[in-house]
């Protein structure tokens, strides 16, 4: 081997040797360029369909996006994944993991390795799966997934893949700072060999490649893997599919994909995937799954309650319940949600079971959701059974002695008919069996029941993990329940209960045996598990503040972050780790998202400032032997995510923020809706129009103007490319060191607000006009061309939009004509908008505001109502319903409402429009009722708010209510009559274009 | 590891350590679908430039050519290579390849295991290499090789490439007969992994690939390339290379690459290559070489005569010499032109040192020549060195006392002028210094003569190897150069010389001191080694003979084989094998060329017969421990090409011939020209017209164009896809199992005859014809477009058509107009022939009838003379020209051609032509002429064959004669004069059409 028994290669080697010994087969790269060691078909293919599979294979993995030319320290288009494959599940892949590390020098007890919730999905494969980052000291060495799906279709048996990141690993071991420094063999470096194929791919992939000869490959690809498809080929179909993703990628990389043609792309990859997918699976199967009678098919049945034998003899006295269900490392919000869940089930089922207790409490940390029962009664209260039998006349004959009938179904129950009861209903008299079942034992009861509970438990994302059918969020794998002393056997997927738990990873993850219930939270304690979560966090906030303290510091409240970092360790120990003060040059909005999103960090500022200090404090699984080398590695992942964004601030700045403009010209917006440059001329010339009808004085129209005209322009850069949630945030930064106004870079953040469910809006108007252009430009122009949202499919956010349109008119309380926006919107399109078009968007951001209304509470009645007639204007139609629903608080709302329904239902049906004649109202309450409705009239218009109309209801109330008790609407007279129905017909209208009041509950 | 030892996956592992262990980076496969490891840019672009570079890396390597659809045991359009390359030459890499061998469980003494000349080319690439395939029991497991050249630029310093067949190998390792077969990991089979893909593969490359698409591809592909190239991108513009070449491949096996076209795509696929690798070498260049540090550059002199310290006392006897060069095995050839040339130059270089000697030999077997001296004398002969000096008068004065100049004279010589001789010659009398030089001691004049003896060896490829800029047909890897008992010390290249020779490669190439020149002969004989190479190829013959007699066979005499086989082997050791019956059913010649040109093995008849035996022989080199195990290998490399084979006549046999015909649709012939289909069909339109013009009966001209119908077919059928040199013979094979006539198989083979110098001509009409208008139509379509053959380059082979029409013609004894050939070509080929085209093609067919009858030996003269008239038709001119030389020896000829000579003289210069005018003839004599010519004149026609000429003209010679005796050509007589000329001019133009007298010598 080398003379470095670190180096790039001996890391695979033994990485090879050890997985040759755990049973795999040793594979090699693939021969087409892949962006993971997941699409060479020795995964995607070979995770289908229900034959064994167990193969290791280094893959170099291309992804065009992550290249840097070679200037980023960590980054590269290229990089080298280990990738293995288990299937099925071998029951313990984690601790087969964890082995392999060592097998390469990296000893748990050393460093902090943690199982960090991480979903993977490949759009282009169809595939996902659910799992984790392996977290090393920090950094993210590892994806490891229960692969649930490739090619669209759900996989059974799971799979369990393990994707190493070599560089990274070979960097930690070797405590180099550069990939390009790795030692190779001992005597070439990383970089010797691949450092300029980087720089060259990058140049290729960003500033070279021919975007048309490019796309033409595509094409061809993708007709040559439909062509191979029709003659069933898999794989020269699959191979062509990868050609397209990586043509694709150039293609991204190149900045010639805009948003909707990706997902066109996509859905062409997609599609193509599964195709070749069904092949591989019709193809298998026709080959009669050569490799299945291998395997060990030892398919339990996936819930049994336990043996007899273990049962134990019966508890006379209450006793304490402790129910613990192992798992792998649980997504932090499902520690929460299922302890929670878990709670409430528990007291539903034990209720149900009629089993008492004094006490239940349950919590969760990442391997365990926790139930405890104090004082469970050791059987269930008796139950009585009643049973409806043959009415008393069928009972018994005319001599009063029982028929037949009563005696069978006296037997049926097994009891004499003098047993039976009489009862009687609204049917008559009825004989009843009573039957009072005794209670079981609870430790009998809860072999069924607590299986029952943990199938009952819900979660978003249920995983498999060939586990006999059964799902939970992760694998469960074993646990522990225990009635008093004595074991509550059971089996419930592929584990059975016992009382043996495990303690924390880095110790090995001891077993470690419960003698009875109430030992668990001194046991756990022992062994170092917080399991209780609130003493968890309270532990965390305490190591937080004491450490943030010792650098005069103090950590930003982060509910959320606290939250999560509370279900990421079941021991906490924080760990101060310092960066480089010169990164503080970053924007804060950067260096804060890189450390939360990524690290989940806790930032650190100075002491009563919003000034950020060079620190961080992670929080580690478990007091590390050496917490130096935790920090050290900590401090290198820092260093390393701070080093790319800054690399991309750096590239981004050396242009001002409009020089980025050009570059959107690459990025197709839509195919037939032009580029992101397209768009943002189309909003800089609807800004204009969009800022009178809102009122914008000269001063802020302007400032609109330019921040249209820059809005998108940050798209074009490197650091929004990397991370798109900075958008908006970085047009403001590079807006501001380009020398626009404060105003102008303001509107280009404020023109993305509200970004999510609950974000700010924007506060100034130049934004609020900006964002409106943005986004009646896309719903429009979207609509327009065919891709308005599916019931379940919304792929350009446009119910957000949407629901943006309508949140920030109504902050702004600005009055603003949808229908009116659309039709200057079609106005900018390049194609035209039908009718249809225009109809269904202006229906559809009718609909957000509707749902946003009722949202609010307010009144189901009133939003339809105000919706019926004012739904065009957003703003409008939220004051009306609030006033409404304010002005029908007032007394004499319910009979003006009446009063009024009375004259609209009567000229409701009227076809004829009389006019008003007040000549021919020759009867008193008639004139009077006139002479009021001028009154009011004179205080109406369409435009008025609701209470205004309230108002003149109310005080047309009497009269109306007097008319209709003296005049007969219907007169004889035909002058009169239509009189009469031209007043009723104008009073009824004073309700037009305000609310349709006959929507109204109480109409 | 896996349970079974020789697992695939373990001996790529194996292989992996014991490379690593060498000092190599451990690579991986690339990520592109590459030919062979070559093309991964590990190889193809490390090897260039001056840095050092040791690797090795498995590589899956994708021939769409190979692929047989899995139904093959051994053949796959993928197999894994294991590629090593050594950067510079260690020196001893054969025996490094060896070790790596018993590394993975292949001891040499178990095995015959040779190295035999195979050098390799990749046109794609623009590269090239010398060196051997390795052979195991037969079997070709590895490709080694010193690589000379990539990119089209020499390498410097040389690369040696080593590359293993992997499946073959483990297949062997596992003695398994089925590549499907192969334990990958002591679980699954190679089939289980592989097969499928590999079938898929072969149905996409063969039947489904879309020709368009693959052509864009290849477009996009190579725009692609030369736009990185551009863009001075090295690696995206390779990956771009290799795409071009995969797309080249399935575009080739799917049947669409013509013959022409195939050259086009090749040269644009070598221009690349140059590209790509100049970009490299420069790039390195202007990274100033970083990895050149650390190599050590210990460049040594190449050549130098051995130090004095070494140098021992002179032999005061006549002393035996030897010499022997040590080398990597020779190629065959090389073996018997080095020691002949060793023995002329020796000879040669001996004697011109004055070293007499009273015996002198040269033999040469694969690792060594030698030269043997018998009784070489103790040093040379004294020489005897004469110098002018000043003319005598002006060497002394009046007083006869010398000059200055002659005192200085004799002083540069270090003679007194007393010690100076007088001479004269034809300028005068002078003075000289004549110095006797004493003769030096041999041991000291071989110090420079044995390596300049060496360095003036010449090769037909010479090789380098880092050999000091030395280069010999393969590396020199010691000398052993013994005067008598002492060593003559040298150094060439970087061998030194000594005392010590190397044994048998099984026996690990044992060290031999040889004590003295004497000893050598017998020293190598205890050693095995049988370096006398009569001797070797005796043996060889007699082992044979015994052998075959074994199971009652003999061997068909084969000089070449046999010359072949001898210098393979330093200990011929013929093992008998035999093969399954069963395949005797294939056609004898498939059997044969099999068995001769792949594996050199000795067919086996039955005594007396023409028919083949299921047997073999094959010779070894030494004796192997256990003879069975290398029978047993070498049984199955013909088995498993048989297998081949006996699948192509298979898949070939189920359809008749004609069948064919429709593939070659698909073959390009020439891109203007069509294809050959189109070929095919202009073949049959000319083949009644020449038919009739050669005058064949209605039967042969039926035969004839049937033939043509089928003549190109077998180009369509795999066995001829696979062995080209099979045209035409298994046209003939399946003509005859399709039910054609006998007449008609023939035609079909005979078509091509000759094939090479020296083949046999066609025997019967109808494949003279058929041949013919093949030859035509490829000629003048060629020429016709632009593709005419120039001075060094001749890439379709129209010289051997033209020799083959003219061949042909003439044995056939067939008048023919090659003119009106072309003629009748012209109109048939698809675009039109302009004028100059046709002339340049009639003019190229007659340049290669003067060069075929100038080497049949006619006489220069003749040839042209008539040539200059009839070169039209082949067979009249070789016709003429014979006669001519046959009538030429009449003793009356010489007077005959004065004669006639004296006639034409006159008359040539005339512009004007005279009438006969016999009236004016008044002269007897001119009477007498005239009368004599109208008797030759009636005897001869343009079409005469020469002798009537040479008859009439021998009667013509008296008349002739006696008319310039008495007449007075230019009389004053006007009419006269005219009339006199008029006859003269008759006269001359009897040889009209038929000869050009005036270029005949002795005119």
């Amino acid at each position: 081997m080398s003379a470095n028994q670190f180096a790039f290669q001996d890391v695979i080697m033994r990485l090879q040797h050890f997985w040759a010994e755990q049973g795999c087969l040793i594979w090699q790269p693939y021969s087409e360029k892949v962006g993971a060691g997941t699409m060479n078909p020795a995964t995607v293919l070979r995770v289908l369909g229900p034959e064994p599979w167990n193969v290791a294979y280094a893959e170099p993995s291309y992804r065009a996006d992550d290249g840097r030319y070679g200037e980023n320290p960590n980054r590269m288009q290229m990089h080298t994944q280990f990738q293995v494959i288990l299937k099925p599940d071998p029951g313990n892949p984690q601790e087969l993991y964890l082995q392999s590390l060592e097998a390469i020098g990296i000893e748990r007890r050393k460093h902090d390795i943690r199982f960090v919730e991480d979903n993977w999905a490949s759009p282009a494969l169809g595939a996902w799966g659910l799992g984790w980052e392996v977290w090393l000291d920090g950094l993210e060495i590892t994806q490891f997934t229960y692969f649930q799906q490739a090619g669209g279709v759900p996989l059974d048996p799971i799979s369990v893949e393990i994707t190493y990141g070599l560089e990274r690993i070979v960097m930690f071991l070797q405590d180099v700072r550069e990939v390009w420094k790795i030692d190779w063999d001992g005597r070439r470096t990383y970089g010797d060999v691949l450092l300029q194929p980087e720089i060259e791919h990058c140049q290729y992939n960003f500033d070279v490649a021919d975007v048309d000869n490019l796309r033409q490959m595509y094409n061809l690809f993708e007709a040559e893997a439909k062509n191979a498809l029709r003659h069933h080929l898999v794989i020269p179909a699959h191979d062509n599919v990868l050609r397209c993703s990586n043509t694709f990628n150039i293609l991204d990389a190149r900045g010639a994909v805009g948003v909707t043609e990706r997902a066109s792309y996509f859905a062409r990859m997609r599609d193509l995937a599964r195709q070749v997918s069904d092949e591989y699976r019709q193809q298998r199967q026709r080959l009669e799954y050569p490799w299945l009678a291998e395997s060990s098919t030892a398919a339990a049945a996936a819930v049994s309650a336990g043996q007899a034998a273990e049962s134990p003899a019966p508890a006379g006295t209450a006793q304490d319940l402790l129910f613990e269900i192992g798992v792998e490392e649980l997504p932090v919000d499902d520690v929460v949600l299922g302890s929670a869940q878990l709670e409430t089930l528990a007291r539903q089922r034990l209720s149900e079971a009629r089993l008492s207790f004094t006490a239940l409490t349950t919590t969760g940390a990442p391997r365990r959701l926790v139930l405890q029962v104090q004082g469970l009664a050791p059987r269930q209260a008796d139950d009585e059974q009643v049973v409806k039998g043959p009415p008393l006349k069928a009972a018994f004959d005319a001599q009063g002695q029982p028929t037949k009938a009563a005696e069978g179904f006296a037997r049926k129950y097994g009891l004499a008919v003098a047993d039976l009861v009489r009862r009687s209903d609204a049917s008559g008299e009825y004989l009843y069996a009573v039957q009072t079942i005794p209670g079981r034992p609870t430790a009998q009861v809860l072999r069924d029941l607590l299986p029952a509970l943990v199938s009952s438990l819900s979660f978003g994302k249920p995983m498999r993990w060939n586990s006999n059918g059964v799902a939970f969020t992760r694998p469960i794998r074993w646990f522990v329940a225990l009635f008093g002393s004595q074991v509550v056997p059971f089996t419930y997927g592929n584990a059975s209960s016992g009382r043996t738990t495990r303690g924390l990873r880095p110790d090995n993850s001891p077993a470690i045996d419960i003698a009875q219930a109430a030992d668990y939270d001194q046991a756990m304690a022992g062994a170092g598990v917080v399991v209780e979560r609130t003493q968890r966090r309270a532990l965390i906030t305490q190591q937080l503040a004491e450490l943030a303290a010792t650098v005069g510091g103090e950590i930003p409240h982060d509910a959320a972050l606290l939250d999560e970092v509370t279900d990421l360790v079941e021991a906490p120990c924080a760990l101060l780790g310092s960066f480089d003060p010169a990164y503080l040059s970053l924007p804060r909005e950067v260096l804060i998202t890189v450390m939360k999103k990524h690290q989940r960090y806790f930032p650190v500022m100075r002491a009563g400032s919003e000034q950020m200090l060079p620190y961080f404090i992670t929080v580690a699984n478990g007091a590390p032997r050496d917490p130096d080398v935790v920090r050290h590695g900590n401090e290198g992942v820092i260093r390393a995510r701070y080093a790319d964004a800054a690399y991309f601030v750096r590239e981004d700045r050396k242009k001002p923020l409009a020089a980025y403009n050009p570059r959107l010209a690459t990025m197709t917006f839509q195919e037939k809706l032009g580029s992101m440059l397209d768009k943002a001329q189309r909003l800089e010339g609807m800004t204009p129009v969009l800022a009178e009808r809102l009122g914008l004085s000269a001063d802020e129209t302007a400032t609109a103007v330019r921040a249209a005209q820059l809005s998108k322009a940050d798209l074009g850069t490197q650091m929004v490319t990397e991370m798109t949630s900075l958008q908006g945030i970085m047009g403001r930064e590079y807006a501001r060191e380009s020398g626009e106004s404060e105003a102008v870079a303001t509107a280009i953040f404020e023109a993305y607000l509200p970004r999510f469910a609950g974000d700010r809006l924007p506060r100034a108007k130049p934004g609020l006009v900006v964002g409106l252009a943005d986004r009646l430009d896309s719903l429009l122009g979207l609509f327009s061309v065919g891709l308005a949202p599916t019931g379940s499919a919304d792929p350009f956010g446009l119910r957000r939009a949407a629901l943006g349109i309508v949140a920030n008119l109504i902050e702004h309380q600005a009055f603003f004509s949808v229908r009116g926006g659309l039709a200057l919107t079609a106005q900018q399109l390049p194609a035209p908008v039908s009718a249809q078009a225009g109809e269904d968007a202006a229906v559809f951001v009718a609909r957000r505001l509707e749902q946003m209304l009722k949202d609010q509470g307010l009144r189901f009645d009133l939003v339809d109502a105000v919706l019926a007639v004012r739904a065009d204007d957003p703003y409008r139609t939220f004051r009306t319903v609030t006033a409404l629903q304010d002005a029908l608080r007032t007394p004499a709302w319910p009979a003006a409402l009446t009063a009024y329904a009375r004259c609209k239902r009567i000229v409701r049906p009227l076809t004829e429009r009389y006019p008003l004649a007040p000549d021919a109202l020759t009867v008193d309450v008639s004139r009077q009722l006139y002479e009021s409705y001028l009154v009011a009239q004179a205080q109406i218009s369409p435009d008025s708010d609701a209470d205004v109309l309230v108002n003149a209801l109310i005080g047309l109330t009497a009269p109306i209510n007097r008319f209709f008790e003296q005049v007969m609407v219907m007169a004889d007279d035909p002058a009169q009559r239509r009189a009469n129905l031209g007043l009723l017909q104008s009073i009824a209208a004073l309700a037009d274009g305000i609310v349709d009041l006959s929507k109204v509950q109480g109409f």
